[in-house]
């Protein structure tokens, strides 16, 4: 039997001929990731266990990106831990305010991933980059500081599911709608443990933002990781950034998987995950006039700039319904900066957007667009779950940035071509 | 005796022929604002006096600034107690996230605030449409109740103190260094319940963003208002702005004044004013090279477009220094989008600042910048108070946008012509 794309990078990356699927690995990482939030308690146990210098200052990420620009006291405190670690430690990734983005954004974007590599992270969506044909998964903290001081860690080498997408999604369906798709199929512990491997001829037509999207959700099936193969808008994306040499793993003809799920692109509509769960996928004309107060376009799920292109196409002339709050987030400041030259803030600010410097912020209920109770908000984000973005008689709707933008216009949601 | 231009108007707010410092008052007035946490607090008492409808819905502003985008749930229900009551009174005025920018810089702007005009606020630094020749001041929540619900409140006539501006300021000293030099020499209650007056030809090369630093301030040194004369510059700014008359009042050459202090602007250098007293107050030739963590650009006092012109003057071609985090707040979105379209805003992230929407945030240790225990942060904002900005053993530089832009690139307090 042969193995799939991410049993080889773990075997390798353990030093093994071949991995089985349950077998534990002691494997070395190409990168460790930690943010605002789980590096201070990593760091804790790290110095518990009275551990000295890193395995390798060039290959650890902090990304202070949750709670910042600092919100309250409590938060700044955790980014000065995460400071003085850094600067002790030296290491090389370090961002702070200013320099930063979101994680799972900012880190393919500096290059700090590429194809065949193993990223492990303490935060759930550090499986994002299984969209460069990565394998990445989170973490836990403590793990984190042993990955640390060590470079390495214990793997259970998962079994697989097989996603073989086909056809071509049509205008207005991104990548966003395929994961909400499939995970309202599998729900949402439809892929515990397992790796997600996407194949087929449909994702040719995914950009990379739409991949790193899916990737991005898989941890909301439950997944282990996603992984992606490289192609040729893989090797695109990686050549400016990294200049180390990387390599593309493929599965096996003969790989194992528990299941095949095939998935016609061009068959999908816009989808909309209702509150409390990514699996309560909908298509938008099921969630067709719902009433709602905000909306945030945004996250390591979609702040790229693919993602604002789409919603600055949709907001481009129009204005953000009254008694609704449009706040939009770019997930680095060098998104930003491209959504700034490319005219999409302008039509942000021009239909009443506010448009944040890069945060996870509301997200996971930080700061920048927290709700009260019986508000109701149309995301790009990633969970729903009760209480994730406020009050826990709040509701978060997952979408698309284009059904989050025209449902801002709108003032309920819709899908982008029922705007006049 | 004649009266001051800050007795005139109350007078005839007040309806009657003159008036006198210690007087007690009662005026209409042409605008009541409320911010979402004074608002309220007002609204409670409002509706536990059993007041109906409010006085005149035109007259009313509720601008959401302070904790918003929401910073939290509490900030959440804050903002929908005033969302509510706006919506049930129908008040015109009501500046939601998206729609809005820092009340201060907003009503100006948006035309609400007209020379000769009474202006009460539920805001202690109401008292900057004094730069348009406005008698505005701040009052609490339970007096702006009353007011919504009559339209009128009483005031206790102020004395004066006169402060004659004399003389051009040179290069990189602007209203900022203008009013810490003021309050450094007078004391933060050096003007006590009196209205500053500001006269003399020094004021005809004082911007109207200068203007509004300087009225902005003047509670910092305890007054009940600050007031310019209405010239050229004024009735520019106005023009376009405000369609109705408006009365330009001037003090008659035999008003009172318990005092007068005269200032040579040319005199003057960059003015940074130490913890934790805006009267502690030092040409920042004696602040040089006090190492600093942070850097905000931005609030009521200094968010204004021409303080993002010299921000930006200063940071064009430089980088912020390794180590300190820079935040840059347009008060508005309408100067969000001016700094954007003049490039000023691509400065700041090619320098490696974030750009927030706008928010008073930090000012007021709101979020957007809150410190931790033994940071420091050089601040464009009007207060230095213990603890202002986060941990009470956080401290705060109050200090120009040129001077709080240099003193980011140096990584430490400094001119901007000290730079390379």
């Amino acid at each position: 039997m042969g193995m799939t794309m991410s049993q080889k990078i773990l075997a390798d990356k353990a030093g093994l001929e071949r991995v089985s699927p349950g077998e534990l690995v002691y494997a070395g990482v190409d990168l460790v990731l930690g943010n605002d939030i789980t590096t201070p308690v990593a760091i804790r146990e790290y110095k518990n266990a009275g551990c000295g210098e890193v395995f390798d200052r060039d290959k650890i990420a902090i990304v202070l990106d949750h709670f910042t620009p600092n919100k309250d006291i409590k938060a700044a405190e955790l980014c000065v831990s995460c400071r003085d670690f850094a600067s002790a430690k030296g290491i090389t990734h370090f961002y702070d305010v200013g320099s930063m983005g979101i994680e799972h954004a900012l880190l393919p974007e500096q290059g700090l991933v590429a194809a065949g590599e193993l990223v492990v992270g303490a935060d759930s969506h550090t499986c994002t980059y299984g969209a460069l044909g990565a394998f990445s998964t989170g973490f836990g903290s403590t793990d984190m500081a042993a990955a640390m001081a060590t470079g390495k860690c214990w793997f259970k080498v998962p079994a697989a599911l097989r996603f073989e997408l086909t056809g071509a999604p049509k205008k207005w369906v991104s990548g966003k709608d395929v994961i909400l798709h499939i995970i309202g199929r599998i729900g949402v512990d439809g892929a515990l443990y397992r790796s997600m491997e996407f194949t087929g001829d449909g994702i040719q037509h995914l950009s990379m933002d739409d991949r790193f999207t899916i990737a991005n959700m898989a941890i909301e099936a439950g997944a282990k990781n996603g992984i992606f193969p490289v192609d040729g808008r893989t090797r695109a994306y990686l050549k400016g950034r990294v200049s180390r040499p990387y390599k593309e793993y493929q599965a096996d003809p003969d790989a194992a998987y528990e299941k095949t799920y095939t998935i016609d692109l061009s068959a999908l509509e816009p989808t909309v995950a209702f509150p409390h769960l990514p699996e309560n996928a909908h298509p938008v004309s099921e969630a067709q006039g719902i009433r709602i107060d905000q909306v945030i376009i945004g996250s390591c799920t979609n702040g790229r700039i693919s993602d604002l292109a789409a919603a600055a196409e949709v907001l481009h002339g129009r204005h953000v319904a009254k008694g609704v709050r449009a706040i939009v987030i770019p997930a680095t400041q060098q998104i930003y900066l491209e959504a700034m030259k490319a005219g999409y803030l302008e039509t942000f600010i021009q239909a009443g957007c506010a448009v944040s410097t890069p945060t996870c912020g509301p997200c996971l209920g930080g700061h920048m667009g927290i709700m009260a109770a019986g508000e109701r908000t149309v995301a790009t984000t990633n969970r729903n779950f009760v209480g994730r973005m406020g009050h826990v008689q709040s509701e978060v709707y997952l979408a698309s940035p284009a059904v989050a933008a025209a449902s801002a216009v709108r003032g309920s949601i819709c899908a982008p071509d029922t705007l006049e």
